[in-house]
C-alpha cells in the first residue's frame, strides 16, 4: 500500500490553514482569522479551532506513522479559551503518546500576543490496511 | 443588551451547513459532504464534523437562553465513528443539561442510511454581559 | 484464550458500586453516596462519578465482546452536573458505537429524584490478544 | 466566606493518594497501585486514574483561587495510556488556563520508569458564592 495521500488538501485550503513546519515530533501551522471564518457574533467559529487542531495533530501522526500505514482521527477534544476576531494564529501539535495502534497528540493555538486561545487533543488510529478508510 | 447576533453566518455558509429545525429543545441541520470539505485521503475532514456539532449545539443553547443573554462555546468533544466521502448528513442536537451558568448539549450526526457517523458534546457558557464576548 | 476475568472486583467493592443489570445493550448499577467517598467540601469526589462511569461502560463493552476477547478502557470523559452529599445514585450505560476494534459507551448517573447528576462517555479498545493487557 | 474546606479528605485517603507538593502553579501527588485499586483483570481500575487527575487539578485550582472562593469540578477527561499492576505513580498537575470564571488544568501520571501511564484534563468552575456548592 501507499501511505501518501493523493487528494488535494481542500478543506484546509478552504479555511486558509497553512502548514509551516512538519516533523514526526512537532507540526506548526498558521491560520489567519478572517470574516469568512466568523460565526454570527463576529468571532471565529469554534469549529475552526477544532479543525486546526485536527489537521496539525493528524499531519504529525501521519508523519510519524509514515511507511507503516496511515492514520485516521478517532476523536477531537478542543477547549475554547479566548475569542478572536482577527489576526494570525499559530497552531502547534506535539505528541502525548505514540503507540502501536493509537496516537494521542496535544495542540496549542496562540494569538499574535502569544496568548493561548485554544487547546486540544486528538486521538488517532494507526491503520495498516488502507481498505479500512472511508469504507 | 440585545442577544440577537448581527453578523452573517459566514462560516456555516462556507461549509454549507443549513439549519432545518430550531427550538430550545432540539436543533436539526443538513450538511452535504462535498469535495471542498475533504482532507487529502478524500474523506470529510474531521474538523467539519466538529464544526457541525458546534453550530447546532450553540444554536440550541442560544435559543434556550434567548432573552437572558448569549452563549459561547467552552469546549467541543467530537467522536468520529465512520468516514464519509459524499452524501447528505443529518445533524441533531439535544440538551444534556441546561443550567444557570452553563449548558451541555449532545449531538448525533447520521448519514443517508441512518448510520451514526459522528457524535459530540458541546459545553456552552451562558453570558449575560455581552461585553464579555470576543473581548 | 479466556475472556473471563479471574481477579476480584476490588475497587468497585471499595467504593460500593453494585451491578444491578448486565447485558450487551445496557448495564445498570447502584452507588450509595457515603462519607468515605467525599472530598473535603463534603460532597462526593468527582473521581467516583468517573469510576462509576468507567465500570458500567466497561462491563457493557466486555459483555458485548465476550467470546471474542476482552476490552480495556482507552479514555473517560465525565461531566459533573450536580453535587451530591448523600443518597443512592443510579448509573446506566448504553452503547453509542460498537465497532470492530473500538467501542464507545454513554453513561448517565441520576439521583433519587431522577435528576441527572453526571454524564460520561468511555472509549474501549477490543482486545483479542490477552497478552496485550497490563503488559 | 471561608474557602478553607472543613471536611476530611476521605476519598483520597481511601485510595491512598498523598499530596507531595502544592502550589498555585503545580501540584504533585504520589499514588501506590495496590490490589484494592484493581479491577477484575488485575490492573488498576481506570477510575482511579481519573480520581488522581481530579484531585491534583482541583487542589491546584483551589490553591490559585484561594482567598476569592472555592472551585468545583466541571468535567474530567482522562486518557489511559498504559496499564499498571503495581508500583508507585507520580501525578503532576499544571495549569492550562486560569480565567475569571473557569480554570483548565492538565495532569500527567507517570510510573517508576518515568513512562506516561495516563494523562488528563480537568475543567473547574471558580465559585465565589459558597452556597452554590452541593446545593
Amino acid at each position: 500500500m501507499t501511505d501518501v495521500p493523493v487528494g488535494g488538501d481542500n478543506y484546509n485550503e478552504l479555511i486558509g490553514l497553512e502548514l509551516v513546519e512538519v516533523s514526526a515530533d512537532r507540526v506548526t501551522a498558521r491560520l489567519e482569522v478572517t470574516p469568512k471564518l466568523h460565526q454570527p457574533y463576529g468571532i471565529m467559529h469554534g469549529g475552526v479551532y477544532c479543525s486546526a487542531v485536527e489537521t496539525v495533530a493528524s499531519v504529525g501522526g501521519a508523519t510519524w506513522f509514515s511507511g507503516r500505514g496511515v492514520v485516521v482521527g478517532v476523536s477531537n477534544h478542543t477547549n475554547f479559551l479566548r475569542a478572536t476576531r482577527e489576526g494570525v494564529l499559530t497552531v502547534v501539535a506535539t505528541p502525548v503518546h505514540r503507540g502501536r495502534t493509537q496516537q494521542l497528540w496535544g495542540v496549542k493555538i496562540t494569538d499574535e500576543q502569544d496568548r493561548l486561545v485554544a487547546s486540544g487533543e486528538v486521538r488517532l488510529a494507526n491503520i495498516t490496511d488502507a481498505a479500512q478508510i472511508g469504507g
